[in-house]
Order: C-alpha cells, then sequence, then structure tokens
C-alpha cells in the first residue's frame, strides 16, 4: 500500500517508528491482576485530562462506548441520541444486544445536539410500565455528519438540561481530540459537561489499538468487572498503553495538520471548508461507487458511506504531499 | 368501584355476563400439545380477518408485540418507530432486553407515519459494521397520539416503500379495531400492509386477557417456541379464547358507541373534535395532577399521561348516562 | 377424546364444572394496576399456606420458576441444580437465556437433594473472575425422576447448608401438592426451607392456567416489574385467580385418589410400587414409542419420555374406572 | 517484582527482549478491514497447526472461549462440562450472559472427560419443550483440576460418541500446547478431535495478549461478526500477533522446562509428581491463606484456589533457579 494515499478511514494509521520504540520498551505486568504499571499511567493521565476520577482501558472504541452507555442505562432503560450517532447507527446493535439499552433519537442535519428536541423526546420515571431516559449520548466530533465539533454552549445547555430533569450525559468522544484541536476548548471543559466518556487511542492519534472509558472511580471499578465478562480483560497491556502514552505526548497537536489537509480537499472537492470542522470530508456525487472505483486507480483510497456520499478523513498516515496528490485526483473526479 | 366512571383506560373493561357465559362453557384442551380447539378456532379466525395464514395467542399485548417484532428483527437489527410509539416507550423496554432490538424514531405531534422520515433514517444492509433497518413499526390507532387512525395512504405509502428498499412493516394493532370502526377500513385492507401483526382482545373488545400475533404459517410456528420460552405457553387457554371470539361477534361494532363518548367528553374538556379520531381524548391542562384528583373526588377517574396532560378513554365499561356525567365533570374543571 | 384415558401429563386437566361456575363469576379488575380483588386473594391466601409474606400470579411454570430464579441469581452468577431438574432440562434454556444463569448439576437416580454434592460443587465468592454459587433449586416432586419426593431430613440439610455458607434456595414446587399429600408434611414445612418458591395450579390441582411465585415482599415487589417487562401482566386475571381458589378448596387432598391410582398402574405396569411416591409411573420399556402406540390403540394415552422409557401421569381427569382400564391395557403391553 | 519468583499463574509471564524486538517490527494494517498481513498470517498457521481451516485472533481467552461455543451452541441449548470446567466455573458467566448457553455437568476429580457420564447427561432433541445438547466441551490441560491432560483415548472416545448422537466439540486449548509438550500427541491430532478450539498465546507461551478460536471458515466469518458486536475487532493487531508468531517459533518447546520445574515443585510440597502433568502443582494444605503469606514473606508468589487448596504454576519468566528457590521455600511451608 506504499504509493497509495488512503483517506478511508483515521483507524488505519499505522504506529510510528518511534511510536514503536515505546511500545517496545514498555514496563508490564498483568492488568487482569492490576499489575501492569503503564496502562495504570495511562488511565491516570486521561482521567485527569477530562478532569474525571479514573479511566479503564478497552481494546476497542466499540467497547468503551459500550461500558460507558452501561454504566449510566440499565436494561430496560432509554438513551436518547442523534439519529446518525455512531452508537447508534454503528458497533452492530451492541447496546441493545449487550445491555438491553433502548434508543430514541432526534436527527440534526449535522449530528449537532438539540436541546429542544432533547427535552422534547425525554420520559421522566413514570412508573414499571414506561421506559425511562437514563441517559443522552452525544458524540464528538460527530463522525458519519462529517467530523462536526459539537458548539460548547449546546453542551453545557444540554449538561443544564440534564441537571435539571436528574439524567445523565455520556460522551462518544473518539475523536475529542480533534474537538479540542479545532476550537481550542480544553478537554476539561468537555469532560465537565459528560458523566461517562469514550475517548480513543487508535484514530486520529494513530496507536495501534486502545480506547477508555472515562467516569468516576466506583464507575470505572463496575466497568472492569463487566469488561471482564465481556472478554476484553487483557493481561501485559502496558505494550498498547506505551503507544497511547506517546501519541497523547506527540500526536495531539499535530491533528491541526490534519485539519489543513481536510481544507485542502474540501477545496478541490467542492466541498463547503466551512461545514469542513475537523478531519473529515463528506461530498455528495452521482454515484459514490463510481468516484471511489475511480480515484483507486488513481492512487487514491476514499470510502462510499452512502450510495451518493463519499468520505475522506485525513490522518497521521497522510502528509502535506499526500493530500496534494489526493486533492488534485479528487477534484479531476468531482465537479468542483 | 360501583358508582365510578372509570376512563382511565379501556383495559379496565370487565367481562359482561354472556362473555362470562362463554368462557364457562368452552370446549378446552392442552395448548401447549396444541389440542385446545378454541383458541384454534380464535387463532384461524383472527388470521383470516386479516387476510394472513396464521395467528398465535398470547396472554398480553406486549409479548404480542415483542413475538412479532422478533420475528423480522434479529438481535442486532433496528425497527424504525415513531418517538411515542408503545413499543418504544413502554413495554419496559423488552425489545431491547429480550430481542436486542435498536430502535430509531422519527416524531409525528399526532404519532403518524411519516414516510420522508422514514426514507431519512432507513438504513440498508452496508456490510457487519452497521446496524441494518430490519423492520418499521407502526400504531394503528396511535395511543399515546391519542387514538389516532394511520391514514390509509400513509400506510400504503410505507408498505410500497418497504417494498422498494427490501424491507419489513410491523403493525402493532392493539387498537385495530377502533381505526377499522372509525374508518370503515376492512380490516384485511390493514392487514395487507404488514407483514406482522400484534392485535388484542382485552382493550376495547373487553375480553380479560388476550392478544394476538399475526403473520405466515412459518412465523407462527417459530414464534410458538419462542413465546414457551418466554413463559407463555399456558394450558387450557380455551377459557380464554371463548372471550375474544364472543368479542369479535359482539364487541367490534360496538365500538362506535366508544367513539361517540369521546366526541361527547372533548366538547366538554375544550378539545377540537375533529382531532379525537377514536376513544381516546388528550387534553392539555394547567396541572394533570390536580384535574385527576378533583375528577375522582367527583366519582370520575382520568389518568395523567404527562405533567400537564389528562387521558380519558371511553370503552364498554363506560355507557351513554357514565359519558355524560363524566363530560359534566370533566367540563367543570377544565376551561372549555 | 372422550373415551380415552390420558396418562400423558397432568396438565391436561380440564376444569370441572364447579371450577367453570367459579371462574364465570368471579370478581374482578385489571391486575396490571393491582386492582383485582380474586387474584389478590390468591396471593395472600398461598403465600399464607406456604408461611411467606407475598405471593405473585404466573400464567405458567415456567415463568414463574424464571421469575422466582431471578430473585436470587443475578445474570453472571450461579443456580446448582440436580441434572434432570425441569430447570435445566425444560423451560427451553430459558434461565440462561433471560437471565443469564450459569447452571452446574449434580445427578441423582432418583432426582434427590444430595447435600455432599451440593457441597462439592458449591461456589463461594471469590472476586470478579469466578461465578460464585447464588442459589440451589430443588424440585419436589421431582417430575423427570418419577414423582419423587425430596426428603425432609434432606431438604432441611440442605437449609442448614445453605444457612451455613450464605446461599440461597428456590423450590420448584410446581408438584408440592402432590409431596404434601402423600408425606403430610405441611406445606408451611416446605416452604420453610425456601427462600423463593415456584408453585402450579394447572398440574395436578386442575386449574386451567396458573402458578405463582412465593417469597417475601419486596422480591414479589421486584418480580411483578420483571414480569411485566417479560410480557405477562395480563388484566383481569380474577378469572383464573378464581379457578386456583376453587382449587385450593376442592382439589388439594383428592390427590391422594391419583397416588392410589397410580400405584394401581405400578402394580400392572411392574414397577416396584415402593419407588412410585405421588402420581406418576415411569417404566423401562424395550421399545417406548411401540408400546405408546400400542396403547393408544387400546385408548389409553402414556409418554415416551425417552428411547426406552415410558410414563404414565394420574390426574384430575382419571378415575378409578379410567386406572383400572389403564392398568389392564398397560399391563398388557409391559411384562409384569 | 524482580526479586520475586512468581508462581501465581502462567498469565503473568512478561514478552521476552526478543519478543519485544519482533513486535517493535511488525507489518501492520488495520484488521477491522482485513488487511493487518501479520495477524493473517498468524491465523493461518495456527489453523494449520490443528488442521482446521481458519482461526481468528482474539484479545483474551475468555472471548475465544465464548466465540467458540457460540458457534455450537446456539441460544436456549445446551453445553455440558466437567464441573470445574473454565467455561463453568470462570469467565464471569459469560456464556449464559452473553450466548444463552445452558450447562449441566459431570464431576470428575481430575477434571478429566467421561463418556459414561456425558452419555447419561447426552439429551436428544426431543421437541420445543425440552433443551438439547448441543455440544460437549472438554478443557485440555485442565486448569483447576492441575493441569491435567485429557487422555487422547478419551478425547477419542468422546469424538467416537459425539459422532454417533450427531454432537458437537469444543476444546478449550488454552493450554493445550502444554499437552501437547508432555504427551508429544500431534496439535493436529488434538485438533482432529474438536468442531472448535480456543487456543491461547498468553499464557504458557508467553505472548502479551492474544488467543484465537479454531475452525472451520464460515464459523471464523461468523466469529468475526460477533467479535466486532462483542467489541472486540481491533486495529492495528500484527503488534500483537507478531508476539504470538515469535511464541511459535520460541516458545513452545520450551514447555518442557516448565514441567521439569513443576516435578521439583510437587516434589518439595509432597504433592505426588505423577499428578503433576505438567505446569501446574496444586497442593492441598491446612491453610491456604496462611501458605500463600508466608510464602510472600520468602519472595515466593503463589495463589491461594481454595480455603485449604494452593496452586503454584511455573512459566517462561521462571528459571530453573527460580523454580528451585520456590521449591526450598515452599518445601519448608509444606510437610512433605
Amino acid at each position: 500500500m506504499n504509493d497509495l494515499v488512503d483517506l478511508r478511514s483515521d483507524t488505519l494509521t499505522a504506529p510510528t517508528d518511534s511510536m514503536r520504540a515505546a511500545m517496545a520498551s514498555a514496563e508490564v505486568g498483568d492488568d487482569v491482576y492490576g499489575e501492569d504499571p503503564t496502562v495504570r499511567r495511562l488511565e491516570e493521565r486521561v482521567a485527569e485530562l477530562f478532569g474525571h476520577e479514573d479511566a479503564l482501558f478497552c481494546p476497542t472504541g466499540s467497547l468503551a462506548n459500550v461500558l460507558a452507555v452501561g454504566l449510566v442505562v440499565a436494561p430496560g432503560e432509554e438513551l436518547i441520541c442523534e439519529s446518525s450517532a455512531h452508537v447508534a447507527r454503528a458497533e452492530l446493535g451492541a447496546h441493545a444486544v449487550l445491555g438491553g439499552v433502548t434508543t430514541r433519537t432526534w436527527t440534526h442535519p449535522r449530528g449537532l445536539v438539540d436541546v429542544d428536541a432533547v427535552r422534547g423526546l425525554y420520559a421522566p420515571d413514570m412508573g414499571p410500565f414506561f421506559v425511562r431516559t437514563a441517559a443522552i449520548a452525544v458524540e464528538n466530533t460527530h463522525n458519519f455528519a462529517g467530523g462536526t465539533v459539537q458548539p460548547l454552549e449546546s453542551l453545557q445547555g444540554l449538561r443544564a438540561f440534564a441537571d435539571e430533569v436528574g439524567t445523565k450525559i455520556h460522551m462518544d468522544g473518539a475523536r475529542i481530540w480533534n474537538a479540542h484541536v479545532a476550537t481550542g476548548t480544553p478537554l476539561s471543559t468537555y469532560g465537565a459537561v459528560a458523566d461517562v466518556m469514550a475517548v480513543c487511542l487508535s484514530k486520529g492519534l494513530g496507536a495501534p489499538i486502545g480506547s477508555l472509558v472515562v467516569g468516576d472511580a466506583d464507575a470505572m471499578a463496575a466497568a472492569r468487572v463487566r469488561r471482564k465478562r465481556l472478554g476484553a480483560g487483557m493481561r501485559q497491556v502496558g505494550i498498547l498503553a506505551a503507544a497511547g502514552l506517546h501519541a497523547l505526548d506527540h500526536h495531539v497537536e499535530r491533528l491541526a495538520d490534519d485539519h489543513a489537509h481536510a481544507q485542502l480537499l474540501a477545496d478541490a472537492m467542492g466541498v463547503d471548508p466551512a461545514g469542513v470542522e475537523t478531519n473529515i470530508v463528506v461530498a455528495q456525487v452521482p454515484d459514490a461507487a463510481a468516484v471511489v472505483a475511480q480515484a483507486k486507480s488513481q492512487g487514491v483510497l476514499v470510502s462510499a458511506v452512502g450510495p451518493r456520499t463519499v468520505r475522506a478523513v485525513t490522518h497521521l498516515g497522510v502528509d502535506r504531499a499526500g493530500a496534494e496528490t489526493a486533492a488534485r485526483v479528487l477534484g479531476g473526479l468531482l465537479p468542483a
């Protein structure tokens, strides 16, 4: 895949040489016994970044979402989310299958929080006949809506609503780092909005494997047990945690480059650059499959995420030259 | 409760004397062994009414919905429904807990089908990463929206959409009899819209216990096994089925009386009668709990279904005189 | 089926005329709202019989077992039982599917409690890696072992063991009435052994439908919610409860007749009568299917419960003459 | 932990320097997209070793067991296993919680297959009332029984029985490498006994993370989807797979050293060496907690796996000198 510019997803990032070196020299222990010092260091650091008590390492973002939602929504209860949220649309329906979670949804063209819509959907506890709303999920940045950033005032409005009615907020922060870099909002400010979070190391941050649940200490202890039951209690996790620590040191600020590259692509692809807030460019085309195939023949990989929707995602593995190549190729395929 | 006019729900109907006589003389057998002739007669008759191959008796409408949805939505798949649908809002989240069903929702102020909204939400099978839409649920009449009737053209539009994309339709017809009587639409016309249905004998029809799943013969055979696993494989069910057969003979056409009584109430309660299509009247009031208490002190029982929402439901157990009494009491409590 | 003597199961009993009359005149209300006086009367009476605080009506014995076990075994925990227990062998695996219950088993040729075996299997809480034993189930009488009665001293030994280690006991008392009549042990003495129980009205007692969970008041409140989620919150249940009350008045002591009839059958079938303690006769034959077919051709219905195992069950629907006919027919087919 | 001899478990092994180097230089891709060449190489190699079509990488042995069992036992069906099997005793009850699997058990003092006991428990499909036996699980070597090896003739007898009745076999081969090295039985001979297997890289083989499901190609495709739903679809898995490949090259034959060290410990601990077949020594003591504490104070870590049961496990991280130290310490604490 050497010469390809691969814009299908930021999950595709391979570890850099220095990240590999960090992994190779990681101090490790058996994390099922709570004895891996590197994973503990990562968990404490991530918790602190978001201003929460503790965090828990997970092999995937899907699992981090399942564990986080499970902390705030019991079987038979409800999670409200936007209709194209990853927790509803992807993850193979795990929240219902594993957690018995009912979902009801509002729809926003850019995947954004709509407090009025949430208020309209919200169901208080009306006795043992009805499903009560236990939590609201918000995805920041919102993947399928094109990497959009949830406006801070909306998030804080949602927090105020949640406090008013006594419900919880889960933030799916798989790409929270992109929101942070794009807006300058401190991670702890985002953290203050949420009761529980899921954040990911293996997308823009470039670690090979790893996400974390974030929340209070009791919640993390409960999530640890459920993680084990779900078959994700791994052993010498420090190898992977070392990559995460390296990413936090070296790969957060550089997300600005990915965002700049996305602007370059947007411009070439005829997409309004103002609508491209982070590292994801979504373009409407007459025939997505055809664009994917033609771009591939010219060495640029993008995804069809709908019959007429093409998506390009910038990341650590695509440098300026790659972005320029991709802009040229895609620009030639899409009417500007 | 002799002197009360009880409008809390049409589930409150007690069997009439002639229905009790029918039950007392029912021929029975062990239905787990498939040997109860009366339940078989009821199942065959209901299937025929809706133009489907077979039907299956269930102890509750909730179970009938769970079995019907389970026939068209596998664990990890998705059911789209209106956001105040009974399958999403009530039933204690059974579809997620027992069936692993993801739900996404559109919102309509009268609970009605919106084919454009469904088209916007609909998710085709895009490989084993995403949740695919396996079915769409429609509730007719729609309970929490106030007994509204789904317009036939909308239902047929939904059927056309479902056929176009290859998805299924579940009709929650707990009060399909009310829709039939209110509009004159044949039951089989409603049946033709749906792949599976749930219909209820213990609401407007006045049987003490019983609902049925409706669908094709293979589906009913599968539902029978799942019914047993869910602990609902009852024995001499003919006793209950006899009440259902009696209700089909005697209590369908009389629903028109309930609808007339509801008009009378709507008029007194200051609710636009055009919006009251069947037997449910929903009124907005400043303080629902207060209205419920004051009405009760005057011998009329209604429900608070929201902090500022009062509901009155007419049924077999409320005659003309009772409806007039209730209209007088409620009219005095609500500004016309 | 007029002339047949049907010994396939005691679930086959049809309601008597006087039971039907009791049902037809039952006072009813909506039990989902807790307003059915007849079902409350039955629940209180059954609770009192077994010396527990409360009871809860269920449409089937399977559901009563699921609810009872769910009260003492959380998902991920363990229930120990005999390997041919109904909760493990029948009920379509509901305890695992609906309750996430792990089962481990001991084996006894007559299905009896073996405290040493239980002690060997018992797993204390050893931290969040292992499955802890949350409860032990005991079936009395034991259906698949041939209606055997659990000796009282074994039950009390099990209770002592449970108290010693801090675990719970569920008694599957679908046929506890037979054990009571066969031994004279008071129902409350059996009740004192168990934390939760399931007892059935529709087997030997002859009610068409109905079982009850028995336990303390908080447990019954929790079971009521779960019963609703499982789709078994029925409405005018008093119709069925009236049959149960009638059965408690009239059909308990007469189980002695069923036991006498079973002795008669055992004698004819070459089975040691000492091993037939209640109303179930299990005989080993060279070809069970052949015996079933030959008996049927002579008007006697029995079951094959294994390739070489035939079962005959006496009940309310088989009188002395029927039992004598069956004994003659079966005696001619089985070598005495 | 430098000076300690840690015999608590063989899961504690840390990667060697050369294993770390292999990981650091691994070629990787996104395994969710099926593009990681190293994990594919590992999966193909492991499949070939056991003579099966394909294999699938998992983050833990628990998950590999859950996926493997899920391939042969549907919700509501039954898995028969020995009563101290890891699938029943450990894994936090995941098979019931996630897979709806009923378990029934036989008991063997050394955890061994007992074909007669299996035959006694085995339940054929008797229609939709009963739980049918879908598979039998066998653990080789058997962890909680002390690393015992399942005799090949017993395994082959079980295979013959399974073929006779038409059921499946799952082999929990977390330590199948130890059985192979201890007996010389080829891995493919063990593989031929099983329909599906789970094998582990992170116990005796010393990889930090990783297990594999083994089976036919269709089964692995199905397991891949369920792995994703369970939140275990990791990204650049080649990092971990490289450790597994290294372990297969370098850490299989050396298990003989662990077995020799275990003999040394057994001898010192007063345990019959003939009963110690691989790398696990289990000793009965008057007070397990006391022995654990006293050994720890002298620099040797062992586990209490019961109130009067101490366990010591040899592995890659304990060399001859360490084993001798441990033998001396433990020998002083346990009466020989």
